[in-house]
């Protein structure tokens, strides 16, 4: 199929402005912010406004066997959105309307670029809470939000993206449209599809709309930092505080590593002898006698430090040190990997430990920062990617922590999903079983493999 | 195949207690608690200690091409768990272990036929609580909930049991063993197999053991009841508190049919002007505070009078009403079937209306109790099963009401299923489409169509 061909035909059901074919235009839509991961070029992207000019380029994808890659804002941190040689890029970013917000059914209707922060405001305009929120959530689309299941800081109280959407409308391989889920509360009728979209990074459909279940704002929370001699007896309190029954909307933890890369940066006055950095936060009515309680816990497991915030104010200067770790550890060399690894919280420390134990055997720099309340640990790999040999050190060690995560009884994976960053690693962590249903289902919504083909396995 | 050859083939893996072929035994195995739903007669009836018990009998079944049929307590309300002829049942009753319980993780892991009354006292001994409650919650098992996505009482705050689902083993068609899902709080590896078995109904694979999330044990929760002049004016007082964001842990309904059969069952001395009772409950630190909040609601829509708890005890003697409503409305007639239509919780008043005028039009009786919080409505048709007419007008009008449901934008089944029930509305609800790639995914997992045949479609 000539370029020239594919371009004509997608051009008759397609505004002038919704399709680009400038090839350095095009290349800047080539792939998304991972590390690693190969990308092709495009032979065309489309920026589609209506479900009929989504259906237009599957009909049209379909009928010339020409492979299709979706997207959001490409804020992705394993190449699911990377363009393959030859594609269709089908960016999503101006459907971007708020179709309706009800406070009484508590449900919120969107396109798939809405951006994730001006809904969250749109929302909480309504006295309501849309909690999801990836680090990139001032950038990052709900459709990609919904691709790649993505969670955040929020997760430890009010889970992941998957928990949030209730319904969905599909634009297939072949160009139907799908109407899955519902938008009530409860529904049991046939087999959960929406549920399978969601996190199926764009190889089963293209989202075009999304019915999302919203939460009462909650009262603003309040944090507090405790400073621990060892990552080991952070650890031990993130598993006491879960034990007791504590509901904290938020519990991050900062390893040596990191903490060294933010006070380098950013001057904070970080002691040194502080191994371990434990941050919390509670949602409730009262979180400052919550807090006194986790604080207490934190005393009891070793802490040497527990500093309280008064206000919100001093909250959100606690959790600076944290939002700024990822560009901290950015800092330290000229390239990064972010791995992902989510093991039970009771394997937090062997995990935070083992990761360590790896960054001394590659010597490497390797910071930590983990969703601790979930056991979703972002080990930070820093590396120069001039220097090959350290290159390949980093990419070694990265693969390790998966290993050691898989050994623990984790996953390869807590929120940022396979593209083509991990796909040898699914299959390691679903066996032969898993993939071979895995590529099933696949086959049962893409029989053609024309969706996002290379990404998953 | 002879009958004498089957038994003879499952007895070469079984022990001689794990397999039933006593006609009248195996007759007892027949069917769920489902009205209007035809059973059909065993082959044989199996009850497995292990896996490898079902993994042979599944082997057996793919072999000599037998239709199985997993079952759990047989409490389900579909005919999902309904015998067709010559089937083999699988009754997973047997395999009632607790594994593991880990405060820690918050998580269990169990197998299929643990009852729900069980596991939550045995979690609750640990501090931990495991939330979905369906009416049976004495009888049912783990397994069925998970293979029914079964809801219950606490759904307005705690979800349904789809949302507890971690991770799954399932013996395939063919016996072959899948592990799905995770032990960890977050995990995105591959497309969510977990979620499509949740709600299955035994079509795609047996379920042998799952691990399930807890959430720590909440305060004892504190009850109200308000009665109102009509069911709209209730219904208004439940979209106000939703809509201001109060968090109840029940929120229920019942109608004046459901009040006036309750009252002459159990003489609880309801005035005879209440058109409609809302019960609320609590479970938060200051459930006083929060039930006083609710109750200025109901009076500022119209309730008569607001009755709250000042004890558990209390609580329990107000939540006794509802409680009671099923036994009453089936003292009504000689038989009932109960509907499970779910809408928007803003088209509840329509619902209830609606549901009204129906059983106006076939001039039957009709319960309402709803999940009011949830929008879910169980509509219960009174009738007598001897007389043919009144007979076919409770099904003319069971089918009317989930009619209703669908114009009103909801659900034909918020929680019991589709079983046999419901087959022809599921395609009603679904579409084309929908119901091809309903279709498609069971093709995926069971390309023999061995698994509960005949039920969802």
């Amino acid at each position: 199929m000539p370029l020239d061909d594919l371009q004509a035909r997608l051009r008759t059901g397609l505004p002038d402005d919704a399709l680009i074919t400038d090839t350095d235009v095009m290349a800047s839509y080539a792939h998304d912010m991972a590390s690693f991961c190969a990308a092709g070029t495009p032979a065309a992207v489309v920026l589609p406004r209506t479900v009929e000019q989504v259906q237009h380029v599957m009909r049209t994808a379909t009928e010339l066997r020409v492979p299709v890659v979706p997207q959001g804002a490409r804020t992705g941190l394993s190449g699911a959105a990377n363009a393959t040689d030859g594609c269709i890029v089908v960016s999503l970013t101006k459907m971007d309307r708020i179709l309706d917000i009800s406070p009484v059914d508590r449900i919120a209707v969107v396109e798939p670029g809405v951006i994730n922060a001006v809904l969250s405001r749109a929302v909480a305009e309504q006295g309501l809470y849309y909690p999801p929120d990836p680090s990139s959530w001032e950038m990052c689309t709900i459709g990609g939000n919904i691709g790649t299941a993505s969670g955040g800081l929020c997760c430890v109280k009010y889970g992941v993206t998957a928990e949030y959407v209730l319904g969905l409308d599909v634009v297939l391989a072949d160009g139907r449209l799908l109407r899955t889920g519902r938008r009530t509360a409860k529904g049991v009728a046939g087999y959960d599809l929406t549920r399978l979209f969601v996190g199926s990074e764009g190889s089963l459909g293209i989202v075009v709309q999304a019915v999302l279940a919203l939460k009462p704002t909650p009262p603003v929370q309040l944090a507090l930092a405790a400073e621990f001699p060892s990552a080991s007896a952070a650890c031990e309190a993130v598993c006491a505080i879960m034990e007791r029954g504590y509901a904290p909307s938020l519990l991050e933890l900062m390893d040596r590593t990191t903490l060294r890369a933010v006070n380098a940066m950013a001057h904070m006055g970080l002691p040194e002898t502080t191994e371990a950095l434990l941050l919390a936060a509670f949602d409730t009515p009262d979180p400052a006698a919550d807090l006194a309680a986790l604080g207490a816990v934190c005393t009891e497991f070793g802490a040497t430090e527990v500093v309280p915030a008064d206000d919100a104010a001093e909250s959100e200067l606690l959790l600076k040190a944290r939002r700024l770790s990822l560009t901290a550890l950015e800092a330290v060399k000229t390239a990064t990997m972010i791995d992902d690894v989510c093991v039970p919280r009771s394997q937090l420390a062997a995990m935070i430990d083992g990761t360590a134990a790896i960054a001394e055997k590659y010597d490497l720099v390797i910071g930590v920062c983990a969703h601790a309340g979930d056991g979703n640990t972002h080990p930070v790999v820093c590396f120069d990617a001039a220097d090959p040999d350290e290159s390949r050190r980093a990419r070694e060690s990265f693969d390790e922590i998966m290993a050691l995560g898989l050994e623990l009884g984790g996953t390869i994976t807590g929120e940022h999903g396979v593209g083509i960053l991990k796909k040898d690693w699914l299959a390691r962590e679903l066996g032969p079983v898993g993939m071979e249903l895995q590529r099933s289902v696949k086959a049962a919504f893409d029989p053609l493999g024309l969706l996002n083909p290379g990404k998953l396995f």
